[in-house]
């Protein structure tokens, strides 16, 4: 199996990149954190499919963390990263980049003494995931803005299950005008429905069993919404009722963990207002968040769209 | 004489920035609000020196104005300004953007009601210019972003007179790993000593005659330091009595209008923090900005260093 560049210096990375232009390769990108799964593998062979050349890069941002959270736990696996990228055959370069360059300026999670460049999309960061984390979505915007900075790609390809960051990304790409197609790619689900994530191997076999709930109650909830509802308290009914459902079980078997719901929404997908009356073909995103433990999962669907 | 190209739609100006890649030509730029004197002239000069070809932008950006400041009269001037590019023979081409493509989510003066993608460089845009201004920062690094991606030059120019800015711009190029130098200029004056500025077009001839008051006073500060003053306060001893003597002498005349000093401010070039002692061959910027009538003019010059 042929090896991939991987590039820790950006100086370096950018020499491979003029290499690629001079070449007149097209570049995809796909951004991860690492803890790579079968959602960031697909992203990276539909950027394949798209695009002459597939830079994947590997960086746990600090700018979006905040103190409480869990930057020191999130998994760094390197090593399993870079043999399933190897193995998916589609990633030209792996772009690795150290945090004293990626923030030159240093990067303190206390958001009130960080210093340098931010990018922050107003509208748009504060409700949903904004809300208990309202630092994460400038961590995001900046981290983001940075990276396509060095990799200039043509197309950039994220997960549509962080739905609020894609919305938050397109319209960061639209507003400071960057030459950019942004690719939104549906969610990469287990058998059972389980939205693949980085931090479900948090989870422990017994809370992953039940840890279906969130998809289910928004499922429900959409399938309310094909039935023809159009009220928000109608359309999120379901989508409580089964998250109290799979909580009292939870309760009743005596089960060494807690599930909380964090939040159910339903918004519109271009300006993520909550709607209270889904007009007929209004686009929207119906999502949520809810702790299995303290692992903190989100999923959403779509309605009336294909694409954020 | 030939003509240059001016592009007001991004798509097209998009189309010939390939051109000049294609042809493996070098890009600078020179982004202005128009109204161009020969400070602006002298930076399209210094560019096409460096680079084979200059892009000059022409855009009064909404967001760097406070509601109550002066975007509505700023001056429009684009048949003139046309004329000095063509006489310069160093413009290459003229991005003239529409504000509704500049700013694709709206803009509004009112910072609260703001929405989009905005940069702002933390810890750099609250001092000085940025205190009576907490505003303007963040829209020049904003609508700077957005110009970059449209323009994408190997090398910037910016003057020196607008130094809070060239120090903003200089960091945020280097925190978002833009792949662009910066080049900061320095100052264009008129034989008087007087900075040359889009802005000294609002003064009567009266008042211009007594304008150089700013420059004569932080020249007076620099003088100091080469003689050997090293407190904050022994520094700008000088840069007050000579602003308090024209103030005085405009109130004794008669003078249909005031002086009024705004600040004078000695800091540290890279830091921008405020110096109580000047270490030995500190880099630092002494600077000013002082109302003439309603006409708000600023200043600076270097200490220690010859480029910000």
């Amino acid at each position: 199996m042929r090896s991939i560049p991987v590039f820790d210096s950006i100086a370096a990375f950018r020499e491979w990149r003029r290499d690629m232009l001079r070449q007149n390769k097209t570049v995809g990108f796909v951004p991860t954190m690492g803890a790579l799964h079968e959602g960031h593998l697909g992203l990276v062979k539909t950027a394949k499919q798209e695009c002459d050349a597939v830079v994947v890069s590997i960086f746990v941002n600090p700018a979006q963390f905040a103190p409480h959270e869990d930057l020191d736990q999130y998994p760094r696996t390197f090593d399993s990263d870079y043999a399933s990228l190897v193995e998916s055959k589609a990633c030209s370069a792996i772009l690795l980049p150290k945090i004293s360059e990626m923030y030159p300026a240093g990067i303190t999670l206390d958001r009130n003494q960080q210093r340098g460049a931010f990018v922050e999309v107003q509208g748009l960061s504060h409700q949903m995931e904004g809300i208990p984390r309202p630092h994460f979505f400038r961590g995001v915007a900046t981290v983001v803005t940075k990276l396509f900075n060095i990799v200039q790609p043509e197309r950039a390809y994220f997960g549509q299950k962080d739905a609020q960051q894609c919305v938050v990304i397109r319209a960061m790409i639209r507003d400071l005008l960057l030459p950019i197609t942004m690719r939104a790619i549906p969610t990469a689900r287990e058998a059972d429905g389980m939205a693949l994530s980085s931090r479900n191997r948090y989870l422990t076999p017994e809370m992953r069993k039940i840890s279906t709930l969130l998809y289910k109650a928004i499922t429900a909830a959409k399938e309310k919404v094909q039935n023809g509802a159009s009220s928000r308290d109608e359309i999120l009914e379901p989508a409580y009722k089964v998250i109290q459902q799979v909580k009292d079980e939870v309760q009743a078997q005596g089960a060494p963990f807690e599930i909380r719901l964090d939040y159910l929404s339903l918004v519109d997908v271009a300006t993520l207002a909550e709607v209270e009356t889904l007009e007929k073909d209004q686009a929207a995103v119906l999502s949520g968040a809810v702790y299995v433990g303290t692992t903190r999962l989100i999923d959403n669907v779509l309605i009336n769209t294909n694409e954020l």
